[in-house]
Formats: C-alpha cells, structure tokens, sequence
C-alpha cells in the first residue's frame, strides 16, 4: 500500500495505465535531403497544432477555459517564427530536424528559465511541452493518449499537466495517481472538479506500479493498494457501493430548501472562478453565488480587460444564474496571484504586502472600469459588490464613494444599473474581525474568507508545509474571531456568509450554524453534501455542541470534540 | 531645504563636510620589479589590517561589539590566502598590483553578490569595502578620515558603513546626512546611538551641498538647510537650545520612581541588544531589561553557541544590571532574521514562517542548550524567559515542559538556578491576542510586542513603503486589541508589559496606563523622556482620554485626539 495526498474524494478500483515518458534519445545524423528534412519538421507543427486545437476544443467544452488557455501558449511556441528560422537554418546546416528542434528548444528553454519574472520562468514548461511533442514526433513515439483508455483505467502519471487534463475521459478513468502536487495543485483542482478520486505525491508510483497492475484507490484517505487480496478488494468494492449509494442519496437534497432540522433556513451557494463554473454551479443546485472571483478575467489576458470585456463576463454570470444572487469579489490581485501587465513589485512578505482592495484603491481610474462593469451588469440580475482584504473602515469608505462617482456617470450617460446594489466586504483579517461591528455599520454584507482568515491569525502561511500544523480553523483563537465577526453582523442585521473552505466542513457547520451564519458558500461539488449535513442538526443541538467547543483551550481538544459529535 | 528621512532626533548646526569617494581610477602598467610590485601589495595589506583593528578597538571600546564583528570579516577578506596567490600570480604575469587586486576582488565580488544565500550577497558589500581600501593606498588616495574632524561638522555621506562609524568623533560632529537608509537602517541605529541627529535619504545630498557651506539638520523633521539665512538661524539656534534645555531638564527624572501625575507606579525597563548594551541601559536609568534579544550570540557566530558560551552572556547581563529584572527573549531566528549555519529553507512569506519559537521547538535538543544557559544564568540575579511569536496555548505547554526537563537535569548535576524562573511570553499575534485570557493563566507574563502585532493584524509587513499608510498603532483595530491583552493579564493578575516601539510614543502612552500597562521597555535614550511622559498624567486624565479614543473609527481621527490631548 502506498500513501499520498488525500486530493479528490471517492474509491475507484481498476487496472493501472502507467503514463511513462517516451523515449526521446536520437543519434544526430546528416540528413539525405534538406528539403525533404524542412518538410517533416513542418508535418511535426502542423499535426502538434492540429491536436492542441482539438484539446482546447474538449477543454472549453468541458468548462475548462482558462485550462484552455494555457494551451494556446503552445502553439504560440510551436509556430513562433524565429524558432522556425532557426531549425530550418540548423537543417540548411547538415542538422537532422530531431537535433535542429532539440537545440533551438533548449536555447529557448534556457533563455526563459534563467529570467526574473516568474510569469516568464512559468513559460518554460510550455517550451519544454512543445520540444517532447515535436521531438515525440520525429521520432514516431506516441505520447500518453488518455483520451482512448479501456474502461476502469487508474491512470498512473508523475504529473497530470492541462494538456492531460483535456484528454481525460471521465466514462473510462476511474482513480488518478501522480508523484506530485498537493491539494491545492493543479492537478487537485481537476481530479475534485471531473469528481475522479485521486491520490497525488505518492512517490515513484509510475515505477513501483506497473500497467495491468489491479489497483484500488482510497482518494478520501489518501491510499493506493496494488493487487489487493480478495477479502481488501471485497473491502474496498463495499466502500466503494457505499460512496456510491452516499452520493446517490445526495440527490434527495436537491431542489430542496437549505434548512436545518428544526426548520432554520440558510442560503447555500457556490464559489465560482469564471463565468462557465455558473453551469456547474446550477447542475450542482446553487442558490446563487457566493464568491465569483473576477481574477480570471485579468490572468488569462495580456492586458488590462476593457469596461465592456468585464461587463460581458459579468452579465454572462448573472444571466445564466437567473435571478439569484451572485457576489463578485473586485480584483484581489497580489499576495501569490501575479498579473505580469500590471507590473507589481517583487515584495519580501507579499501576503502583507500592496494587494488586494489596497492595490485598487491606489489606482483608482483602473477600479473604475471594474466598479462600472459591474454595476452596468447589475441591470440583469441580482449582481453584489464585495471588497477583498479589508483591514479599515477608509478602505470600504473610499470604494463606495468610487461606486457613488460611477453611478453618477452612469446617470449622466443614461445607462441602466441597479440602483440599490449592496456593496460588502470579505471579512478576512484579523483587523477587519476586530472592527467588525463598525465594518457591520457600513456594509451590506460580510462573507468570512476563512482561508486567509486563518492564516493571518496564526500568521502561518497556507502554502508553507512546516508551519502547516498551525493552520487550522479548530484553533480556538479562530473560532473566537469567526464568532466576533459573525455575531456583529447579526447584530446589524446584515447577511454574515463564508466563501473559505471550512464552510463546507462538515465538523465546522453545526458551530458556523449556532454562531449565526446565514451563507454557506462552497465548491459546487459539495453543494448537496453541505445541504444534508446542515438539515441534520436542530439549532438546539448546534448550540449545546458549540457552547462545549468554545470551552476548549487547544485545536486537538476542539477537532476530537466536533468529531465524537458527528453526525 | 532638503527633506529626508528623520532618523535621530535633535538640532545640529555646523559645516558640512561632504566625504566624497576617493578617485579609484589608474591606467594598468606592467611593473618594472615583480618583487618590489609584491611588495607593494603586501604593505597595502598590512597596513589597511593595521587600520582596521585600530577601528576594532575604537568600536568595542564605544560599545559596538556587533559592528567590530563585521569588521573582522574585512581583515579576513584581505589575508585571504586564495586571493594573495592569485593577485601575486597576476603580478608575476606581467600585471600592476593595481589592475590585480582589482580583478581578484571583483572576481569575488561577483561570485559572492550572485550567490542565492543572502548572508553571502552581503559578504560582496565587504570584499568592494576591501578592495576600495587597499585600491586607494596603492594610488596614494586618501579615504574619507572621519576620526579627525573640526569641531562643528556635519557629515554628508553617500552612506554610513560600519568603518565610517567607528570613526566617528562625538564631540566634534553635530550632525550626519545621508544619500540612502530608513528609520531601521543601520545608519540610523547608529546615529541614535550616538545620539547625534541624523536625516537620511536626502537625495544627492552629497553632490548638492558642497564642504564649507553652513548647513541645519532638523533630525525630529527630517529637514536640512543649507546657509539659511540670518532669521532662520537664529530660529534653529533657539530651537537647538531649546532641545538642549529640554534634554538638560530631563535630567530631573532621573533616579526617581516611574509614577503617573496621582501617584500610580510602573517598571520602566530598556530593550538590549547585547551585554555591552546593558551598560548604555544603567547609564539612561533602566529599571532593568524588558527585552534582551538573545540573537546577537547566534548571529555574530559561525556556529551554534555553546551552552557555555550563552551562559556566560546571560550571566554578564545579568550581574552588569545587578538585582534589577532581565527579560531574556528566547531565540527569535527567521522572519527577517536569517541565521545561515542553521539552513533555514528560503519562504515565500518568511514573516508567516517557520520562525522564533516554531522553529525552536521543533529542535528541542538545540533549544534546550538555550534554557539550561539561561536557568544556569538565573542563579545571578533575576532573570526572566520570554517566548517570541507565540500562537497556541500548546506552545507555552511544551516550552515550559522542557524548561522543566531542563531543571531536573540541573539538579541531578547539582547546578544551581532559580527554581522560581518566571516564563512568560511575547504577545504579538492576532492569534495570542485572541486568546490571551487562556495564555495569562499558563504565563508569568506577558510583553507586547507592538511591531510585529501592528504588522499581523493589519496584514502589512513593516519593511513594505506601499503599505506603509496601514502600519500605525493608533489604528482602532490595533487599540482593541492592546487593551483585550492587556486586561486580560491585569485580570489574571500578571505583569503585562509593553516592548515595541510604541512604549516609547508620548502619544499613546496615557492609552496604555488607562489600559493597565505595567511595564514600559524602551530604548535606552527614551527612558527619561518616558518617565516624564508617565509623570504628567493622572490615572484619571489618562482614562478620560482612553474612553474618547477608544469611540473612534478611524486611525486619522485616533492621532489627532491624542495630539490634541498631549501635555
């Protein structure tokens, strides 16, 4: 048995499908006829681009836009002039196309690798992808196909890369293994978004798992068992009924309303990353929207978007969400999110650093094409404003004044927006709980970004492996803060939600409950889960478990609490 | 008028004396006499060794131990054996001693300044610093001579590096100005140290003012005038008497109790750095140690410190401050603080890292040398542990576990100790803040740190300029959460003290008596003026002003209510 990273729920049981790497060693030889070597190197682009352009096609139908985007950088590298001259010279020079793609490759590769900015370095990868396809190519060696698998196939790969991703048929492949990545990896994000369970960094798996090796694969636990015995195969076929028979009756709580035991109603809705998450978040049964990140809009470009771009994607989200609520996070660039067109400084500490609401707020003519985007998109649905990284009561000041200058523009030119949109702020800093109850006074709702929240609190980095043991929403100085907050929203008759992680936790929800969150915002997979877990508590019961909870003094204490009382 | 950085407090008025860069250019020649070319090269060595362990003992006998450390590095940079072979190799090929050492230092310099290690980039600063001084004696140029200057100078510098510093005459310079530094840079330590008035920043100062003009240097403004005219000097010359008048009646406060207007008495203590800092701490009138940063010993060291050599530090500090209390922070590495034999992985977020009392018991065999040398040290006087960055209650458990381990060991050697050794800890999380209450039963005391507190609550790390405008203590998110700690540890019937910068604020110093403050750790010229700040209120005052304060939203609003409040 092998252990990694917990990284996408679910058992699948099947026979591995090892993604070895192909062999791509070539003895560099003097080719025959120049002309004829130019044309297989030019057969080599053009069938590369013809299968990229096939797999950005499957992504976007699969949702998965900015995934596709990743690809078009690709083709930019394969069909890039000055690489083309330079193969096309090496072969005019008595250079095979193997060595020709190889060496121009290599000199990109380098170039780009060795650079300062990260955005630039990330580009490397891509040249590396395009050099093995082509090379894959000369050399008549087929790549991974993970688009024509048997049924039952447990894919064993050192990483799962976007171009993988797309090929992925969710039909045939039932577990995915990797030798890399954590939960928060890409490859973690697909597996939990394609509902494939999946165990990620379990270490030398494509060489200790062999192609037809009978496979089980534990992804809530985070296990990989090669050729089980019969009775741990029968194990684990029970397990795997059992999800099964779990997530079939998941579906008793659709359509229905999101209230607890005793009748108490909350709003259950999704965090979305782009408007094509919307259809995932209807097919899951959101109640709207609790967190749309509108970063995607300025990652994927190479440019500021335009006031009309943002206004299309917003309108888009709410159109498609009909009239229920969704909540647009302005831009929250900074901290580990780059955006290279906006030439931010390289900071020491860039999660305390100039981010966020404080980056917008300090070029504010760039937030005014956000704010008026938005409020133009107000004018189709049910469109909320909400600020990230909130530390003062300036900051929400100064963005709803901007929104009142926006408004007047909008009147002057005779546009439609709604005129009551409510303007809130992500509470997810230590400063913004202690001032919770004058943020209350001005905002029209909070949603708790327990993520950063935590992290902050404990001043333990999220990405950081050796203070992870810190991190967690069990730590009593936590919940004090998550009640603080909630509790003033109460207070001011505001909506309180939570668009962090833990509002899907299943240990949390009973004390998230009895402190007074009225949303639940959560990935659109837990949607059902959240819902069911929620309908099992009364608030009676919510309040007797949380009253014992915020008596503990430890975050051991408080977890081995909320687990003997699971439901 | 130039505008800069104010870095040292007073009024300095004098002759500018620009300390230009000597002219390091030379044409290369072959050298007739090989032998006498070494020669050469081997007298500039041997005598810039000379100056500089002459400035060596002008440090340490001025009690800058830590900056003569650095300047042992300059004498080992210039005897380096794999640098003589290759200058004189370069000779016998043919080269001046000149073009030798020059390319031998930029050689190193290069290797050094790109390496990934930070502590080694730092070491470039001192092979260019090398190479300068051996360069200029081989030209027979003369380097800035900072040791004799006329009575009245104001030194005007690009920057000032440890060996200016150690040259520099009290008595005969009146004023520094700088071209580079902030308020935490090294010259602005210094400068405060000396208690010379310094602004630094002051762009192209060194070019803009010429040896010879009259200059004013502002350093509580931050401003510098060059030849003012006759109103404005007199104006500075009575603002100068002024501050000498109010430095001279400070003396009236000294060897008197700390005690507010109506009577209420507080421990006012210093913040050391190292041993020889505790004399500088008497000498001021400290009531004893409020924070004694036990890094020196680990950053001044090429390896770990013995428990021998920690102790008899300890023990140092400890009998220099007689029976008066000695807080000793336990070591406080990352973050900012980079200890290189300890092999700290690079951090994206050092700040949020694997830091201060993390990493240190997550090395309890290493932690462990650290308290035997201070329970050892503990049988000389009175000294108290204090753990830096805590989070969790579990923290303070297990550092008080092995304090105990630690104990038995002791007796079982019959070594004695104070078995009564108080253990409290910095406060200086969002997180300890939270859960103070719970942190004051298991502590002896507590001490605030302001600086690190400010920073983690409101998100903004203190070394980043663009956030800057969020890192202040009058924020109502900050004062919440003093006055939470701090009545917390009344409550529990513990010292609370306070040891960041803001203890020494005149601004805030009533808040923090209305809060319970009962400790104030400053550095050691602020201690009189400090005393006087806590003599001119009354508890009563101080708690009016607190009650209005505390009303407030904004920090803007908080500042002007205690300025205009301020006696």
């Amino acid at each position: 048995m092998f252990e990694g990273v917990n990284a996408s729920d679910g058992i699948g049981i099947g026979v591995a499908r090892v993604a070895v790497e192909p062999d791509l060693t070539f003895t560099p030889h003097k080719p025959e006829d120049v002309d004829a070597e130019k044309a297989r190197y030019a057969a080599a682009i053009e069938k590369f681009i013809g299968q990229t352009n096939a797999q950005i096609e499957r992504m976007k139908s699969n949702g998965l836009e900015k995934e596709a985007g990743i690809m078009n950088a690709h083709i930019e590298f394969a069909e890039d002039d000055g690489i083309k001259e330079m193969v096309n010279g090496s072969i005019d020079g008595g250079m095979c196309a193997e060595q020709g793609v190889s060496e121009a490759y290599d000199m990109y590769y380098n170039m780009f690798s060795n650079m300062e900015d990260e955005l630039f370095r990330e580009r490397a990868a891509d040249i590396a992808d395009v050099k093995t396809a082509l090379l894959a190519d000369l050399l008549g060696q087929e790549l991974v196909d993970l688009s024509s698998l048997p049924e039952h196939s447990v894919i064993i790969v050192h990483e799962l890369t976007p171009s993988m991703t797309a090929d992925i048929d969710r039909d045939n492949v039932v577990a995915i293994v990797t030798e890399t990545g954590g939960r928060t990896s890409h490859s973690a994000i697909i597996a939990r978004a394609l509902e494939i369970p999946a165990v990620l960094s379990v270490a030398d798996c494509t060489s200790n798992i062999k192609t037809g090796d009978m496979v089980v694969v534990d992804g809530g636990k985070g296990q990989v068992v090669v050729d089980p015995d019969d009775e741990l195969l029968s194990t684990y076929t029970e397990k795997a009924k059992k999800y099964a028979a779990d997530k079939a009756a998941l579906e008793a709580f659709r359509g229905v309303a999101t209230k607890t035991a005793d009748g108490k109603q909350v709003l259950l809705v999704a965090n979305i990353g782009n408007p094509g998450d919307a259809t995932a978040a209807l097919e899951h049964d959101a109640e709207g929207v609790g967190l749309f990140r509108s970063e995607f809009l300025f990652m994927d470009a190479k440019e500021l978007p335009s006031e009309e771009e943002q206004f299309s994607a917003y309108q888009k989200v709410t159109i498609a969400m009909k009239d229920k609520p969704v909540i647009i996070r302005t831009l929250d660039v900074g901290g580990d999110k780059e955006i290279p067109y906006l030439d931010m400084k390289r900071e020491d500490n860039p999660f305390m650093g100039f981010r966020a609401v404080r980056y917008c707020l300090n070029n504010p003519e760039q937030y005014k094409v956000q704010l008026r985007a938005l409020l133009r998109a107000s004018a189709y649905g049910d469109i909320k404003i909400m600020l990230p990284l909130v530390t003062t009561l300036d900051e929400v000041r100064q963005v709803k004044a901007l929104v009142e200058t926006c408004k007047k523009e909008l009147d002057a030119e005779g546009v439609k927006y709604n005129q009551d949109i409510e303007v809130g702020t992500m509470v997810e800093t230590p400063s913004a709980s202690l001032i919770s109850d004058l943020l209350a006074k001005e905002c029209d709702f909070f949603s708790i970004g327990t993520n950063d929240l935590i992290g902050y609190t404990m001043c333990a980095d999220r990405g950081n492996d050796r203070v992870a043991y810190l991190y967690n929403v069990y730590q009593p100085s936590v919940l004090r803060s998550l009640k603080t907050i909630i509790q003033n929203g109460v207070k001011q008759g505001i909506m309180v939600g939570m668009c962090g992680e833990a509002a899907a936790d299943p240990l949390l929800i009973p004390v998230l409950l009895s402190f007074g969150l009225t949303e639940f915002s959560v990935s659109a997979p837990s949607i059902l889960r959240t819902r069911r877990t929620i309908s099992e508590w009364t608030m009676e019961e919510a309040d007797a478990l949380t009253e014992k909870v915020m008596s503990l003094e430890t975050s051991a204490e408080v977890r081995a609490a909320l687990q003997a009382a699971a439901k």
